[in-house]
């Protein structure tokens, strides 16, 4: 059996006018009289469904078909006919249809409309909904996108190690790994855990960025990225927040503050512009029923040239308008989410970058300036969501970078390797991040974090 | 500045001769007099160097260029002159040379050749030999290859959760995920370890496979592939095995094994051919210095025809020839790397799938033939190395599979989202695994896993 997808037939249906097809999926609605029925079929190839047509005289198990509940799969062999003057643009009159998979009464998704909260509670049946079958399709759309632009660009795709034992920035809370006997761990003379006798003779933890090891390949490769899962253990019930996300991470050698801020910008505009081609009735479908507003969101981006404002300026600015903000906005504050989105949606009215942050409120692996006072760093603000990529220059001078981790309370030896980057033939480098999830909810206009992602891992709950 | 990368250069070498061009990167070596002299510059873009000639009279900073140690990151601005006749097809005479950063005369990476045992010690700095860019370059172009295969194909792209609150397989030594303070867990009124107070609320793990994840979307989409990170915590210190690696897992939904194995031909086919395009210099260098057979190999297993055989009939035939094993060959033992490699290098002397092994050793999920004694299962054989790919037809019969799961031990509860993909529209369906380490040692020749991670984690290890 030769099948036929959705999408193959949504992209040319001139050309199966009139030929016999064979395609399989699942009945999302079933109408239908003693003699006489429609199946509304989705494969998942497409968002649109494909409408069968089933008729008494033609099928021999014309009353099993017309007796399908929802959510049965099915493979149909019938001619296709184009309609271009009906609801659906062709229908498919079936000569046969086998039933692959009975499904029941009780299926949960029925044809009426769900709460995302209940269908967060299906995750393993609710790609079969429109939502997020589109949603989906989307996701994988974009991570193609982002391989694609970076290997057009001749980056080299660097898989930096999950486990680790050292813990990137400094901060963040992480995941132990281990697999030492939690009910009765070795101990060591002084009483203590000892982790020499764990998997890999130390502790261990999930990293919560691959930039340091991205760093030692940027030094070899020129240009690199990486595109893989992080972790952050933060016990925030938030929708914007997951223990378990994807990043991507470039890092660009013989690269300052203004490559990198146009490489973040040729990089999203590249893959929203590769989606919106890709995924058109996905993206109307949003635009209709998620975010009214998305796709004139989105064409403006593609088509504008993102601003930029050092913070100093950007704080001056914030300051004319203070009464408008909940947080109190000042030199040397961390902007706030609301402060973000004014500079973005009201001040500049489009994407804009920030620049050269006060270094108390930035990582110690940043860039600082010959103020003293600030680092060469930048967050992508975008209309709509507010931070969307965080990047920087990255500290190449030995002693400034020493100096700052003494500062920031860092362990020298821990960190001999990074350190040795500067030593052997350094080089300015710069480097930004992406969350993958938070770049899905811009395109989509999904507001929950849950929804962009499978099988979501957050406080309490790693369930499937 | 604008810099041009080698691999731009080296595409076309006719198109930049006689042009000024900048080019940065890193000494490899340096050779010189008084007045006149060679730099060999490496920028990680490509397998070979550029010749860079400084002199005296052109570079006001010539005794710094000249005394530089190899290591050190340098800007060149020059002209490019074409040598069709000399060793190198190219030379830039430099007009200025910017020091980017300088190197020390204690650089571990000299001119000559170092072990791969110490290099894994400097994996910081290793991706800057001859052997590591050329094993991550490929790393990277054979990646691109595996997302441009799926996507050109009509596969979604899911990211299924490492974290995980089951254990796939039913086997598998996991690692634990946690945020419990192991010094002092806390207890339950049993005095156990009361993973209800840990952050998903219950013990977790990392996953050794998104296969079941991937199920339920292939059940929405048709096709599918996952490609992310898995783990394993197996205490095995051999060169095969690492405890973090990528797995590449596509699904197909109204398929049956054949399917399977057509998918499985045509996607390896595709990707070493890929490579094969995208890195001949790389692959000259490994068929040169570190697997004499290798283009060979590779060339023939994109042109051949993959064999098929039942493992009951390669049983029957490896029992000719059961003098040459050290281990014993018989019905219902898994075959073990001598005799995979004896079937397809002596016997079939190409791929070749075995299929229907016995059910005792093969995984609950695997769909069981009429004979009720083998499940539709294959592993994929290859010359040089043995098993690359496994894969099965997946059960999707609901009292078959419960009746597997009983007889192995398994939780129906545990799994009750994976039963309901039997229960609502189940179909036939089909996939495969590939260890991405795998197949990169496959198309290098590199012998040990930890040579094709950038960061290798195994037992004892978790450096960088």
């Amino acid at each position: 059996m030769k099948r036929t997808e959705f999408s193959q037939i949504f992209a040319d249906i001139a050309a199966f006018d009139g030929r016999e097809v064979t395609v399989c999926g699942w009945v999302r609605t079933s109408r239908n009289s003693k003699n006489f029925g429609f199946l509304e079929l989705n494969d998942g190839s497409y968002f649109k469904n494909a409408q069968i047509v089933i008729e008494q005289g033609v099928l021999a198990n014309y009353d099993e078909i017309a007796k399908l509940n929802v959510g049965s799969a099915v493979c149909v062999t019938g001619t296709l006919v184009a309609t271009p003057q009906a609801k659906q643009p062709f229908e498919i009159k079936a000569a046969t249809v086998e039933v692959e998979g009975a499904s029941t009464p009780d299926y949960p998704l029925q044809k009426k409309r769900h709460s995302l909260e209940f269908l967060r509670e299906i995750a393993h049946l609710r790609p079969r909904t429109n939502t997020y079958s589109a949603v989906f399709r989307v996701r994988s759309a974009a991570a193609a996108a982002i391989h694609e632009f970076f290997q057009k660009d001749g980056f080299v795709y660097v898989n930096t190690p999950l486990i680790t034992g050292s813990d990137c920035e400094g901060a963040g809370e992480m995941f132990r790994v281990t697999t030492l006997d939690l009910e009765n761990p070795p101990r060591n003379e002084k009483g203590e855990v000892d982790y020499t006798q764990d998997f890999f003779g130390k502790s261990a933890n999930l990293t919560v960025s691959g930039q340091l090891n991205a760093e030692c390949y940027a030094l070899a490769f020129s240009k690199v990225y990486t595109f893989g899962p992080t972790f952050r253990a933060e016990n925030s019930n938030t929708a914007r927040h997951a223990a378990e996300f994807w990043m991507i991470e470039p890092e660009i050698a013989f690269a300052d503050l203004a490559d990198d801020m146009d490489l973040a910008q040729r990089m999203i505009k590249y893959v929203i512009r590769s989606v919106m081609e890709r995924c058109p009735e996905d993206l109307k479908f949003f635009n209709e029923f998620v975010d009214k507003g998305l796709l004139e969101r989105l064409r403006f981006l593609v088509d504008s040239d993102f601003g930029q404002v050092s913070y100093t300026e950007a704080v001056r600015l914030l300051e004319e308008h203070k009464d408008e903000f909940e947080y109190p906005v000042y030199w040397g504050c961390d902007l706030q989410s609301e402060h973000e989105r004014y500079l973005t949606e009201k001040i500049f009215q489009k994407p804009v970058f920030v620049t050269d942050y006060p270094k108390e409120i930035k990582a110690f692996y940043m860039r600082l300036n010959d103020d003293g006072k600030t680092v060469a760093a930048t967050d992508l603000l975008v209309p709509g969501v507010g931070e969307l990529i965080g990047g920087s220059q990255r500290e190449e001078r030995y002693d400034v970078l020493v100096s700052r981790m003494r500062e920031c309370g860092l362990n020298e030896a821990d960190y001999h390797w990074y350190l040795d980057l500067r030593k052997y033939g350094g080089a300015k480098h710069a480097g930004f991040g992406l969350g993958f999830e938070r770049l899905i909810m811009y395109i989509t206009g999904m507001g929950n974090i849950r929804d962009v992602i499978p099988f979501p891992r957050t406080v309490k709950n790693a369930e499937f």
